[in-house]
């Protein structure tokens, strides 16, 4: 049995999010998408993805005040923040902050499901606060402290601005939140289940599930998107000239197609919607219809729907978002399904360890060196 | 097509080692191991790992020394050591070394594979300064400059002891680190080719891969596994009573049985002549027979071979190596085959993304958070 890439290979059951490939359906714990997106919050999903259910009334506000509380990172922690040179890749930056704040965590190694559930709470309520303590240090400015007051989005762009966000804006980012928190097993999850397989700790499953993201293929990609357009603005093009001469030379559209989905990223409808609502609101439609001539041009050329990469370029441009926060926002967002990941990893363990088929040299004898030219 | 921890499941192609898991051989791109063990250096091994063929005497030559002068870490990546505590898991403190290595790195993000290679070749020749400088930090000592004529693991021995090694002690561990250097995709490598898929950085790698060889599945066996031995000891128990003693209690006995070998791992018999001959050298050989007690007593009681782990736990024991660095040893050995298969990743790459299983509740409709109990 093979599969290169271990494309349509199950490594795992999961009860976490389903994904309906052929329908264009994704569901957290059996919650539509896009009923999650309309009325629910990225605080209440978190719980969602931890705990199988929906929290009561009484235990969300509870959760959400205790998640809250959690945001604040130590100082200690803050100083060794300034080290990370200002110019260094954001997602490499928070790779070594998210490993570094398991220093400062007593119980990082601790094996005690409580423990490990209260350390991914951690994990989920600070991430944001480290990627905005990384953007401001590149910045040259001073890390802000986190306003409890605030719901996760809205503190998120509290702490990466210096300025409270408008509600249209701060709930712009929390859809954004609730949209990215799970995608089943795509590769930094399932990094951070390799990780957590052999009965390592949350930490350093988050650690490499952040690496993992970090790549072009994966949480990059809509920071390639962002760039196109620039670029074709820039450039004064037209949007489908632009894509037909970047296809033309072999160039790859950021944005488009999925190893999933054979139909719509529901994903990407919602971002759709986003980004049309967005420039409704300010009247600036620049970019969102430059991203739907490009959508037009792709799908008549190549047949490929747009992921849920491509719209949230134009979402997080019009929200003043700096390009260099984009994977990072992703990051603050997928802690949640990292985490309840490797919770559900490890509540029913088995190491990770597939085969590779062997295609070197056949045996051979070892020369010794002096017999070597 | 599924297999829980993906048992069985061919993940991708690799020409860097063949495991015939019936009849006991491993080979690193075509030799045996046992031939590389008796002739060959840690050095060579890598060359051998990275480029698919022995090196030439003057391509040795050459290659040994720039990866000597590769051994120094810049004094602010030491400053940065610091600030980790002196406490913390050894394998934690590592996983932040080699990220921070990683903003000291000018041309990490690049995507040319001559740079990745030479940060591949940069990250072996350095792991084993990381280790042995947090080993001292740990102990409240200064790091040391390493030794440039010395090879890699007799320096390794030297800055983690503070003492130039006999050439007997630096050839056991130079024994060791060839058998240590690969294994296929085993769960740090395949993290490391989980994160390197996405086309993420030869640092990110690292740093997953770390992460995982962490985990007492993995690379933390072999402590455990010298901690029995010490309980042993100190109960004053026969090894065969402890052995059914644990097992009527249900407890696991670390060093034994392997996911891919049917009969005895090759590494195990290599170690296991190594244990004998340090106990013979010395005439201590308390932890050599203890050894062989378990492991008759274990395969008597469940037919199961010892594992690698097994007997490098008395060997470096008898070395004086101290426990806190079994795990890191690893890591200073295995990293020559994280890089060597990222590089062999990204050579013809392809995302790595399976499916899940989805297990959990049907659809189901989202209920407001004021219609919740």
């Amino acid at each position: 049995m093979s599969g290169k890439g271990l494309e349509g290979i199950t490594a795992a059951d999961s009860a976490i999010c389903s994904i309906d490939g052929e329908k264009g359906e994704l569901r957290y714990r059996g919650y539509d998408i896009h009923e999650l997106a309309e009325a629910s919050t990225f605080e209440e999903v978190v719980f969602l993805l931890f705990d199988g259910e929906l929290p009561s009334r009484a235990g969300l506000a509870a959760d959400t005040k205790r998640l809250a509380r959690e945001r604040a990172i130590p100082a200690a922690l803050v100083d060794q923040l300034r080290a990370i040179p200002r110019d260094a890749h954001p997602m490499a930056s928070l790779r070594t902050a998210v490993s570094l704040l398991g220093h400062h965590e007593p119980d990082a190694e601790s094996h005690d499901p409580i423990v490990r559930r209260q350390i991914s709470e951690r994990l989920v309520a600070c991430t944001g606060t480290l990627v905005a303590a990384l953007h401001r240090l590149s910045l040259g400015k001073e890390p802000l402290a986190p306003k409890p007051e605030l719901g996760l989005a809205a503190n998120f762009l509290y702490l990466a601005s210096g300025e409270v966000p408008s509600d249209a804006a701060a709930r712009a980012i929390d859809v954004a939140l609730i949209l990215h928190a799970d995608h089943g097993f795509n590769a930094s999850t399932f990094s951070a289940r390799v990780t957590a397989a052999t009965l390592s700790d949350v930490i350093s499953a988050a650690t490499s599930a952040i690496g993992t993201l970090k790549g072009p293929l994966h949480g990059g990609a809509n920071e390639k998107v962002i760039e196109m357009l620039l670029q074709i603005d820039e450039e004064g093009i037209e949007p489908e000239a632009f894509v037909l001469r970047s296809l033309e030379q072999g160039e790859k559209i950021m944005g488009f197609g999925h190893r999933v989905y054979r139909t719509e990223d529901p994903r990407a409808t919602h971002l759709r919607r986003m980004s049309k609502a967005l420039a409704d609101s300010t009247g600036d439609r620049k970019w969102f219809e430059m991203s739907q001539q490009i959508e037009d041009a792709m799908r008549e050329a190549k047949g490929l729907n747009c992921n849920v990469d491509f719209y949230s370029a134009s979402t997080y441009h019009q929200l003043g978002l700096p390009t260099r926060l984009f994977t990072p926002l992703f990051a603050v967002s997928r802690m949640a399904g990292w985490t309840a990941h490797v919770l559900e990893q490890l509540a029913d363990n088995r190491l990770i360890r597939p085969r590779a088929k062997y295609v070197g040299p056949g045996p051979r004898p070892y020369v010794p060196t002096t017999d070597r030219s």
